[in-house]
């Protein structure tokens, strides 16, 4: 397939400009159509992308046989009903994150994907992040040993959403990231959490999943810090990986120590520090590499890395944080109805 | 009463030495005695202080009425005895932290203090620390607005216990301070961890409190970290505090900044940043005031600010800890007995 | 004046397109024609800013009569004859820093724009920059002392230029900054430099600028170094101020410390050290503050901040640098032809 | 030689009580004598060291035959003649740096050392300094390239010496670390200053030493400072070094970058970076691995790594600087009597 991929955009709020430039940017696409409601919205993206045609009927993009596929980048509400008529139009859909409020509107999105057999991605950038990358490569490469744990402080001032709470804000990025290094499905969700701000909508959110390898993934997720904080370090059983999205150089530390199995009579332990290392990141822009593989995917009917099941396994995870907020921060399982099975 | 208090340590293992030097550096005291079973440890204090009297019999302090306090820096498990006997023998007692490892071993103790009349003092010396003193005034100054939450990093490698887990380790330090600095009881306990290195000892715990305030307070404690960390961030509703004690300079920052309730139609709230304040942290050890103020308590006839109630509110908040590890994580009454009556 | 300033753009290399940019951006400006040699950077404007009429012809601008005044971002060997003939055509002139290669040619700049009474401003970009103003204010609020000197790091990887030394290239910089900041003229200057990856290319410099006032300012330029470094240190009797450009909080740091003059006996001064407030910095870009200055100070007829004799002092201090450079870091003269007067 | 060496002490202000310290805890020493003019010294002595005798009359130490070894740790002015009657009663000696004052009074006691047959080492503690030594490994093992250039920061608030400039106060660390990680002597001095505070007393020093190689060095040496740095970039032709003495961890860092000569028609080169390696550091006290040091060397009768030609190029780099600094920084050579002959 030569010819580049046509596609169309519903929603021009934060992330619709990103992904029309990103796919104008990228070889093999084109943003063809751009759909909002706000005529104001429409006007800022004409006067960047002249060549971009915009409309304020969303349907015109399913209906134009030209499109071959079509990023939603709407509330998270609207994507369950844009995705089916999508799926049904024949066009392959990006989806951007969380992929649905719900575990059934999730679920109805990727069964719609299946009968249409067009391709599904969910805008989970971050596991395209080089970073995050180069982690997971650290990871698989077995010099950690087994993970024990990952903490992550996902924490900064203002930007407080009216709509969703923290843990639907920034819960997406540790989650998605957590299951991508570890590859496994969580058994069972905590959640505990505080609303500071606005009434019945949490600010800080403290978050831990646990694996069946027993492995815990905990998360200080909050709209209310001095600084902004981004770091997630994984402790293996042998050495340990820091990931701090802030720094601009020096991203991820591998730490060559470790702690082994106690013996004997001693009562401490010393301190083993060891070598530092830290290798070199490129710098790619994500959200370019995620366009790039979306593209390759749809070309070469690929699964994508953040595919529809990727996408639902988050949604389980936060409604399944949710039932713990909303129960005082009781242990929950992943899949409910898993346990009546 | 000009002359010196006459102390008697009892423990020569960590803490005991230290106490040594710093009452022989103080005004107004002066380390007469010291107790161990192992030889080895007292030769060590001999060789260091030669005018310190050494014995293998801990009771040789109680009988000789010369000595007018005690300070009793053994494990955890023999704190009630040596207190009770100690008061018996009618001595002032200064007990390492935690003050006992159940609550009725600290109400027994407290409750001996209470019957002899003497000072009892438990060695919190976090609440002396310079910097976690600097941040006390700050928020009494009352320009931080209502505290919303605290969460501390109290994390490193290494130095594993084999008796106690690090909730009763690192632990000790985060109640207290959080204590000492909000001025209020806990509703709540909820702790969640893991053993990783040791079964049954658990070296990463999840620690949360919640206050009749509103207010929670979460620390990570942990023996797996790649570098040491000590940083407790206050959330007022005014402005944020941060206290880095791995610092050396910069201890303690405020930040002038914050975010107010949000009203009307608006999506999402902009970053406000504010000027950062540093304030000169004088660099006095901390033991060395803890000591003072233990001298000047029994002189005085004052109560200390770590005084066996305080040591008390610790021991219960760690032990309703313990009750939540052991239930996986729920939420558990800081006073069990309290909702009986 | 309420009709917008046009502006013609000469140059479309690397400061062109940010030209272009923040000239469509800010109101009461609008950029209308670009000229350079390069039809492929022509090209680039074209399809970024495609209101923009673009030549090959510089002359083109000069001839225009709609064009009020022209930015000059072209190789510092042509500002001269460029800037002539914009004066000799009526236009007020934007000029990129440095102002010249020589101070016979910057002193030539100078005298075309008075005999045209027309604004002539230098592109000394960072005495716009936010943090840079505000040590300016700080340093005139007198708290800080006498200033007695500055060091500066100005240091990164890479980025080697062909054509000129690190002390053109980055030696402008903090000139600039250093001359706003003490608003004095230099009296002596040394330099003392290295050439390691081209020959006859300085990529190390280590310039020293002394003033009448006694104060000296130390710069260490390198474009060979581990990581990116862009810190100036202000030494004041009373108090120091330390600006590092590379933070993204904190950018400004006031120590309020300093060393009185010894008397008596004592050996050694020990260490007073006070605290420390960092003021919060606007966020914006400073090159959008210098084309609004700009468009100010055309429309009223201000002198600009970085006028014609400000990129000239600039250009006297670098060329006695590269005297001083060449005969092995003897101190020269600020101004030889002042000392034969 | 089975016994242990017994060690005599002169003087005992900052560095006397941390020698008689390292001493008595190194094995193959035992500090046996300190001599000091002041009776207070010599109690503070007394009581720390109850089996160590004191004497006002250092000469005491020089008859007492059982005494092999002297430490000199008096004010630099004394070092020569003490020395020099110290080698003159068969001591080996061991001098605190700078070796003297004077080229002339370190050439003399090189000569004494000599006809003695005795060792004579000087305490230039930081070449025993683990970070410092792996430096030193890190270069030898050649993957860093030609040494280029280094750029040290030595700067702190405070500390003033009345009766020496900050040259001689800090100079002698980075002329020393230098000289050892280079292996060559150096061609010429340039040092720059100035004396805020006192007058006659530089306070601040900029200090350029070349070599034959074409490598130069370059330190900022201050007592005006707000934070105190402990730097040290190495930039190679093939990696680059950073020693940071304040770090705790990741005190060297080892960046796999550089820059290769350019060729062809580029205008700049876009900044490459690499993998940041940063070893494990032993945490072993410089001044201990010194005292070890001198023992072996005295036992085995080794040359020591700062030996008398060690400590009298130091002096000779410093006395040059002295010259350049008098003359308002021209470039003086190293060996001015080189040129004469």
């Amino acid at each position: 397939m030569n010819k580049s991929l046509r596609v169309g955009v519903i929603g021009a709020g934060y992330w619709g400009p990103n992904l029309v430039r990103n796919l104008s940017e990228v070889p093999g696409a084109e943003p063809v159509a751009v759909a909002d409601l706000s005529e104001e919205r429409l006007e800022a993206i004409r006067k960047r992308f002249p060549a971009v045609r915009t409309t304020t009927a969303h349907h015109e993009l399913f209906d134009d046989r030209a499109i071959d596929a079509v990023c939603i980048a709407t509330p998270v509400g609207t994507h369950r009903k844009l995705a089916e008529e999508a799926f049904a139009a024949g066009k392959h859909v990006f989806v951007e994150k969380p992929l649905a409020g719900t575990v059934s509107d999730a679920e109805a999105i990727v069964r719609a994907a299946e009968r249409a057999g067009k391709t599904l991605m969910v805008g989970h950038t971050f596991v395209y992040n080089p970073a995050v990358v180069e982690v997971k490569r650290i990871l698989d490469a077995d010099g950690v040993g087994r993970v024990q744990y990952i903490d992550s402080q996902r924490v900064n001032l203002g930007l407080h959403q009216f709509d969703i709470n923290v843990l639907w804000d920034l819960g997406p990025h540790d989650v998605s990231i957590t299951l991508y290094w570890l590859g496994e499905e969580p058994e069972w969700i905590q959640a505990t959490g505080a609303c500071f701000v606005q009434p019945e909508i949490e600010d800080v959110v403290f978050l831990m999943i646990g694996f069946p390898s027993g492995a815990i993934a905990h998360a200080h997720l909050s709209w209310l810090a001095p600084t902004k904080l981004r770091t997630m370090t994984v402790i293996g059983s042998k050495k340990m990986v820091l990931y701090d999205d802030v720094q601009t150089v020096e991203k991820v530390k591998i730490y060559d120590q470790g702690v082994e199995k106690l013996s004997g009579e001693e009562l401490r332990r010393s301190y083993r520090a060891g070598d530092i290392h830290s290798p070199r990141i490129p710098v790619t822009e994500a959200l370019q590499i995620e366009m790039r593989h979306f593209i390759e995917c749809v070309r070469d009917g690929k699964k994508p890395r953040s595919d529809g099941e990727a996408g639902l396994r988050v949604v389980r995870a936060l409604e399944a944080g949710m039932r713990s907020l909303r129960t005082g921060g009781a242990r929950v399982a992943y899949r409910p109805d898993a346990v009546r099975a």
